[in-house]
């Protein structure tokens, strides 16, 4: 795609951020109730596109896990418009006082949150984030960027086609939404250099994905990135606790970042606590690999090599881990971890303490499963994805965390002395 | 300076970063006390290392303007350990709730302020930057590596050893400050390529330094850039608060990124109004460009040309341009504007209104001067700087602005269904 053209999306987006940014939340809230119409009315259109790009990604030999992401059915259809009518009932976070003092001088300081601006989202393979990036940029009042992979780009472009008309047509200013409409990669590093028109760019997928972005980027990130996540059973944990919570942290729905990936026993538990939770693991399917320790009390526990510590396993495989007590899980997470979700199971406050205060995770969990790091398990009703970074939004990223704020200062003739 | 040192050093200070995130309010309290109380008891080592920089300055032929900069003497260094005292009044950020929720299903949620971890700043020649900055990152449990200009690396060199040793024996973690002790400027460039050690960077200085640092950091940055800051009078202005506006918003201290640098007046009150403002200013020493209009009815202004519009001119100059309404005067400052201060004077609170949704600046003024757009003014006792940025922090960034947030979750056992 030509630099000229992109560089006109992204003025055009420029352009409708300042009237979008004033948009009356009564007119959001009616123009994604008109988007999730749309996209039911329309939805033979949309999967007659989809079944495009379903055959072309069978033809091309693409994973069939990456297809399963791809492909769309009425039922995912219908998720995706209960998702827009969600969001039309979240609060509008535009405008809202997030502080307000009077000063000793008679001024009055409010400030007060206003959208970013322009935002560019880089995105892999599920259509679903074509709408969900729309809406939630559309109620936090921000205009949008969207480059979708290309194995998606004709369910992409039809739901863009169906979402964009709906909203222009309930008052949403045009150019508000801007599609990338084509599969060249260099089109991401045109996008990536426009700092004086693009406020944020997040980008959503793969770790090389987002790697890529961050590395290229003139304009502000904030990644999604990968999730190392534990669980550290301590030595005066609840075991009946602990076999629940691992078992659903690592096998409710092991493709996902908030998932547990390693496992860290405090050694005094270990003896009698490993047999039982690997054996409950291995009926679940899980393939364990551990170290010297583990292998030792469990038999036929493959060798964990030190790269293993590492890794987003993203499937049923788990390292497990002998630690010495909870300094011992600290140094663990913080040195292997992805600074994500992390996990103590403990009755001993000062243990739960410790782990909480020293482990640098966007979500630590006492108790409960690393599962719950999510905006709706949050209350956020819903999010962009998980932050990993530490400026801006850490952690789940609802519409609050899509906006900036101003400073508001109302005065009666004040001057500085 | 070599690659490892420099590695080294950040390296350290992400090592330190971990305890130092965890230190309790009162020993940060007394290590800033007896900060204070050694950098005046060794104020003769100090001003006698800044002489040495003075000279070498005089000697290079830099101008005056810098040298004032550089140049400290018992009163300053009397003031650097008045702001040391006060930071350690300021209320300590770490660990504040946020937020905290009840989940349905039992689960609490707080969400706790946390350091944001190593802090780069990258500054220019005032000494008085080394001792602000160690002291805001200490009291916000951040470490800090410091990159000072060449011309004051003597000052800060000798500011830098007393207050970091004062620290460590205050029981601050050895490694929290770090000092670039170094005039080389590819140390600058090797930094910035640190971001799995370094959390965030500020530049702060001239705008060449600032676009610099973003155009080749791979770190998050918070630019603190140039203020083209507006100051409109509308139709409904009241005259006399205007001219008391203008005058400060010029006049009080024009080197400053919050001084005005336009002048906007609404037409029909130009005829009566411009050559009582433009007589007042030219009164304080003040040089007048102006548009057209403008130049028709106050003889002798000189013609702005259409980059002065854009200038921040940090001096007695000032451009003035009539415009037709408040909608002109939010398309000028949208247009020209460096999202800095700007400033409404009427008592048409439709007006107000329209002019502080609509313009997207760090703070927008109603009535009062841009010069209130501080750390101080605005309550917050001590900033780094004033963030044009809209990511993470806008407007001045005080203590809670060097913060990010983590969630702790407290369960009894809960999973995911």
């Amino acid at each position: 795609m030509r630099h000229e053209l992109l560089l006109k999306m992204a003025s055009d987006a420029k352009e409708a951020s300042g009237p979008l940014s004033l948009l009356s939340t009564k007119t959001k809230n009616s123009a994604l109730a008109r988007m999730a119409k749309a996209l039911l009315s329309k939805k033979d259109f949309i999967l007659a596109e989809n079944a495009k790009d379903v055959k072309c990604a069978r033809q091309k030999g693409i994973p069939a896990s990456v297809i399963k992401r791809l492909e769309l059915d009425p039922a995912k259809l219908q998720k995706i418009a209960d998702s827009l009518a969600l969001i039309s009932k979240l609060k509008d976070p535009v405008g809202s006082e997030l502080s307000s003092v009077r000063r000793p001088n008679g001024l009055l300081i409010k400030k007060v949150r206003v959208p970013l601006g322009v935002i560019l989202i880089i995105y892999e393979s599920r259509p679903n984030v074509t709408a969900d990036c729309m809406a939630l940029c559309l109620k936090s009042g921000n205009a949008v960027v969207l480059k979708g992979g290309s194995e998606a780009i004709a369910s992409n472009r039809a739901i863009y086609k169906i979402l964009n008309g709906a909203a222009i047509k309930a008052g949403v200013p045009d150019g508000s939404f801007q599609f990338v409409d084509t599969p060249d990669r260099d089109a991401v590093k045109t996008l990536l250099g426009l700092s004086d028109l693009i406020n944020l760019v997040i980008p959503r997928g793969g770790e090389g994905l987002i790697r890529h972005v961050a590395e290229i980027s003139k304009i502000p990130v904030i990644k999604h990135t990968k999730g190392v996540c534990h669980v550290y059973v301590d030595k005066k944990a609840d075991l009946e606790k602990s076999v629940a919570i691992i078992l659903n942290a690592k096998t409710q729905n092991p493709a996902v970042c908030n998932a547990m990936e390693t496992l860290l026993i405090h050694e005094k538990v270990a003896a009698s606590f490993l047999p039982k939770i690997c054996d409950a693991l291995r009926k679940k399917g899980v393939r364990i690999l551990g170290d010297v320790r583990t292998k030792k009390i469990v038999p036929g526990v493959e060798k964990a090599a030190e790269r293993d510590w590492y890794k987003e396993y993203l499937d049923l495989i788990l390292s497990v881990r002998v630690v010495k007590d909870v300094d011992g899980a600290i140094r663990h997470v913080q040195k292997y971890g992805s600074h994500h979700s992390d996990a103590i199971v403990t009755e001993d406050k000062n243990a739960a303490r410790k782990f909480t205060e020293a482990v640098d995770s966007s979500a630590v969990f006492v108790n409960c499963s690393t599962r719950f790091n999510d905006g709706g398990e949050f209350g956020m009703g819903a999010e962009m994805g998980i932050s990993t970074d530490k400026l801006h939004a850490r952690g789940p990223m609802g519409l609050e965390e899509l906006t900036s704020y101003k400073y508001v200062v109302l005065g009666t003739g004040q001057v500085r002395k």
